[in-house]
């Protein structure tokens, strides 16, 4: 018997979301022997619970194809941490309810450690009911944290982004510092983890030696000896380039800086304090940039390889839910470094759930500064290849949004 | 009899100020009858007062090529206002000695209004010891604030950054705003002048809304008002994306914030400010994306229209100069919006020293807060095309800089 398919994105989106949903949706409606009608829901996991729900199945081809090129969450996305079973199990029993009213026999769920979790209760849940649904995890975030995963779909990109920054505006400095800017600091997100202040060791070259210090979330900073470093750096190269994770800590594990207040207390600011600093005690003019959502949506210099890894996921999803496979989730595996070849693999939800993969100490610098040779060796082959979105008229071109909603059958939920 | 010409970068660099210096040498390498020697200042006048010249006579066609693509200043730059001559005319007669001995018959001064300036006041001081000198200014702002110039070589770059970035990262909180972001700020450059902020204006689409609130340098701010709106915005739109130029002003013709301390004080966390408003008075949780020197070093999303027209002001200055005009800037000028066809046309350096092209009040809505339809079909042809730089594993490759050094021939200056 056909079963209809749902997709769901979770958690911050990245450049590349959009290409997984991709990869799901083409590869979906080439099996239209088993899967009947293709749903998204509409603002995540949150929206689904509400009945908010796309119909997907007469999507235009060519919008479809769109996704592939167009940042955000094309369906919009949400934060939830679905409860522990044993604490409340009425949003499981909802879901099912869902699952059963709209015949549902395939959930895919797209995003990071904490969906992989939600997803793998929710396979147990649902075969403890006796209802047959493949519920299958797609890995995403920028963070590259997940373990289990050689990189993440969503890390390329924002690494190609924040490596291209960093050279370009490094340049900048490089000939404004005689009689203006001495440092510049450039905040990237990880707020655990420093695979994307990594990914700016990546700039340098022959030519031009910045970055010169980057601070890494993993590394506890010492305010002083930075300060020391900054200064020598100036006085040695005429300017200095800082990448800074918003993440970054002291060495008593407090944040250098959080934004916001109440509720919404957040993490962002980090480079500006650190810039204070360097202003206040040695004097140098700075300039600052804080890339925030700029980094994991510019898909106008998104990475090739991420764009085809972030559409396998996708597909391999799909694919191993029709083969059978349930509480799964697809992985990239490294076949070799050089050159770089890689292949799809899997891993089971329950050990991908809530798994954080830091930066290896080995891929940072004995000073803690800086990364080592083990760590380019990584990161470089994910920013390999450009796929830039079509332009017309001076911008890109995106997907469009107007989806049809399918009508709600269930009695509303809270 | 052959002389040679001296080539200077001054003030804040674009990512297309390399391009009008490819326009220049590549124009001169034309012209071996009339130019012997091609040199460049090393970091703008401050560098030529010091006697520190690059002869960049025999460096390499294809590097000369890449300056096309290679943001930042190739050569270096600098911020510095040269004194009146009525005060003080030493650094009048240094550069007259430079340009004896070396024999300099052309000079280049690419930059703003200040620069323009400079280089009128340099014409007429070797007019009047009788130094057969043509002093050409070569406009470059990526401001787009100087006047006798339909738009200024740099802006058309900027603007397409901006834009791109509005749509991508809109689309970015458009879609996490049910449970996250309800407020993305963006702040851009534009002291005095809003062209900037004002090319956020296009990135709004039949399917997006944003950008919703454009903050002008040109229109004092009432921050009651704004949180009023912001609130509106949020309360329809479910999201609220807004650009912030760094010069927004309040009512009492206050910045609404500087940076740093001291001398160093400069523009620069408007948006914080703002954000920290909204946090606080309207409980919206914000993100907050600071460019800074992003977007006036992102050469991989320079226009191509404006990657033309800062070569063509380059090529066009050396070839005014063979022809014996002096004490003139190139320009670009409009031939038509629909299709877009633009020419390179002239000033007088007098005319373009120190004037200030602000946004026109009828390109600003009547509420203060967007563009009209006349702004978007003066800015919209400027970022049309574009141009990347050549990508070897994974990133842009720009030109090298080890340029051959001039030896000294004159004692040092203070």
């Amino acid at each position: 018997m056909k079963k209809n398919l749902i997709y769901i994105q979770s958690g911050g989106v990245s450049s590349v979301i959009n290409a997984s949903a991709c990869g799901v949706i083409e590869t979906a409606r080439k099996h239209t022997d088993k899967i009947d009608k293709i749903y998204a829901a509409v603002y995540g996991i949150g929206g689904f619970l509400q009945e908010n729900i796309y119909d997907i199945t007469d999507e235009s081809a060519d919008n479809v194809a769109a996704f592939r090129w167009t940042p955000g969450g094309i369906f919009g996305s949400c934060r939830h941490r679905m409860p522990d079973l044993t604490e409340d199990e009425s949003e499981y029993m909802r879901i099912y309810e869902l699952f059963k009213a709209h015949n549902i026999g395939y959930f895919f769920y797209n995003g990071g450690g904490g969906s992989m979790d939600a997803a793998n209760k929710l396979a147990n849940y649902c075969k403890s009911k006796d209802w047959d649904v493949k519920c299958l995890g797609i890995p995403k975030t920028i963070d590259n944290d997940l373990g289990y995963m050689d990189n993440c779909p969503g890390y390329g990109s924002v690494a190609k982004f924040t490596a291209t920054a960093t050279m370009e505006s490094g340049l900048d400095v490089a000939s404004m510092h005689t009689a203006s800017t001495k440092v510049l600091l450039m905040e990237v997100m990880g707020r655990h983890a420093g695979w994307i202040a990594a990914a700016a060791g990546l700039a340098h070259t022959d030519d031009a030696s910045h970055p010169h210090i980057i601070i890494f979330p993993e590394i506890p900073l010492n305010k002083i000896e930075l300060l020391h470093k900054v200064d020598a750096c100036v006085k040695k190269n005429d300017y200095c380039v800082m990448v800074v994770a918003e993440g970054a800590r002291d060495e008593q594990g407090e944040l250098v800086s959080t934004a916001g207040v109440g509720a919404h207390k957040q993490l962002g600011g980090a480079a500006n304090v650190i810039a204070m600093l360097i202003s206040q005690l040695l004097g140098y003019k700075f300039h600052c940039v804080i890339c925030d959502y700029l980094q994991r949506s510019a898909r106008h210099l998104s990475s090739l390889v991420d764009v085809e890894q972030a559409y396998a996921v996708g597909e391999a999803a799909v694919e191993y839910a029709l083969q059978g496979k349930n509480a799964i989730m697809p992985t990239i595996e490294r076949v070799s470094s050089s050159p770089y070849k890689w292949k799809v693999g899997e891993v089971e939800l329950i050990k991908a759930a809530n798994s954080e993969k830091l930066l290896p100490r080995n891929y940072i610098s004995k000073d803690g500064y800086s990364i080592t040779q083990d760590a380019e060796e990584h990161i470089r082959p994910l920013i390999q290849g450009e796929n830039p979105p079509p332009y017309e008229n001076g911008l890109p071109v995106f997907a469009t949004k107007n989806f049809k909603m399918l009508a709600k059958k269930l009695p509303e939920f809270n």
